[in-house]
């Protein structure tokens, strides 16, 4: 007897789901709305919300008389929320709450007189946004050797949202055992490192898994890499159109889970066509 | 040619170094001090300050009219100093200043709402003093395993001035993956630690290696130990008289180190021992 099992954790976060909400009411309540930047890396939800009327510009200057601005979940630097507010822009601020709390603690730690690290890759847009509230006393470091001395200042720790737990305490050890005051606000969200741990598990419990995602979503691919790393088979989609009968040809157990940027309507589409392959 | 080569650092650290300073001023001041346990552990350095007048008690009720109280390096409980300055006794204060900043942080630290993991050993009479600045607020860890589960609160972390460094950046690493604020003093003291490295560096450039101070302290024989690990041949004493001639014969090279607790004149006193053995 066939049966489908669904990770323990999958698909949008609390801040995505959060952003595509805001956009949604916003273009429902008749605003003309353009966000900066895709709001996520997910084509398909994308298309849609630009089916409802959402514009998606790559630059202030592109937004038309009377729009209001979207900012997407990973937030924008300090200086572009401030040449917004200075032309009297209505702004829709999606940033991931998150993403709020690690800005406002690299701000307070820079006034408080802390060098501030922030861990996490330097140019990725939530790291160019978190910099941007540390007046200049921040230091983006992405691994061990990166850690500047800082052995006679006060030296604050905060992380990129998606940043990697390990790598994180790596980093607080090292400067920790260098400096004689650390202050760390542990930014980091569970959602990737969860959907990780549940699609662990799920390779044990599943003959075949269906990874639904962006291609392009690196949170989705890393979902990949781990069952591949297990030595089990798995099928990257990114709609519900790519899905063929001949992979559950002989399979009982069908594991499914999706990215953080995949939204809940294409899993639906996913497990509809699957249940129609193999049910019927 | 015969050579004697000391370690890079070795003997006294500071706050040993001053709270015997402290003594001795005292005494020559005229004063009759009593220090509340032996202020250091080397018998010899012990013997010669009762020598000149320090006495050593175990209990502050074993105190006589008159007489002023030294408070050792390592610091007492806050209710210790309490019923001292209660009792109205003069109390000369030679808790090292590394340990007496540790006290304040802890105290520091719960006075602002944190809870306070001491990276230490129970029952070190530094660790007990620390835990008294903590309002009950202070959990004693000495390993992975013993890290409380803290994560809905502020964390502040203080550790024993000579815990491992290592072990606290692991408890460090721990608190910060699963606490949201986490608020470092790095109270080590380098002391140790410099004279461990300096008897490694020492190894390599000799034929066998003295090590000097007290057979209790257990700073020395971590010394010896490491010695003994890189399989060299190392001899440990307390006083100039164990010295043997026979240790030196066919040596070229000999290397001298000593404990945090050592005094000068009695590592002096061996380097004269060994000169007139080998060179006259």
């Amino acid at each position: 007897m066939m049966e489908i099992i669904l990770a323990r954790e999958y698909g949008f976060c609390f801040g995505v789901r959060r952003a595509i909400g805001l956009a949604e009411e916003t273009l429902r309540s008749g605003k003309k709305v353009a966000s900066l930047g895709p709001i996520i890396h997910n084509p398909l939800e994308v298309s849609r919300l630009e089916s409802i009327g959402l514009r998606v510009i790559d630059d202030i200057n592109e937004l038309k008389e009377g729009e209001s601005i979207l900012i997407r979940s990973h937030g924008v630097p300090l200086e572009v929320i401030q040449e917004l507010k200075d032309r009297d822009i209505d702004i829709i601020d999606a940033t991931c709450p998150l993403v709020a709390r690690a800005q406002r603690m690299v701000d307070f730690l820079s006034s408080e007189g802390y060098k501030v690290i922030i861990a996490g890759e330097q140019g990725h847009p939530e790291v160019k946004g978190l910099v941007s509230y540390g007046k200049g006393n921040t230091f983006v470091v992405s691994s061990l050797e990166e850690v500047p001395d800082l052995s006679k200042e006060k030296v604050g720790i905060v992380g990129q949202t998606t940043f990697s737990i390990e790598r994180f305490r790596e980093i607080v050890g090292e400067v920790v055992s260098r400096s004689w005051e650390v202050r760390i606000f542990n930014t980091l969200c569970n959602a990737s490192r969860k959907r990780q741990k549940a699609v662990e598990e799920l390779v044990d419990k599943t003959d075949v898994i269906i990874v639904i995602g962006g291609k392009n979503s690196a949170n989705t691919r890393r979902l990949v890499d781990i069952v591949e790393s297990k030595g089990a088979t798995v099928y990257h989609i990114e709609s519900w159109d790519e899905v063929l009968a001949e992979w559950f040809v002989g399979k009982e157990k069908i594991g499914i889970t999706a990215g953080a940027s995949t939204p809940d309507w294409v899993i639906d589409k996913v497990l509809e066509k699957i249940k129609r392959l193999c049910f019927q």
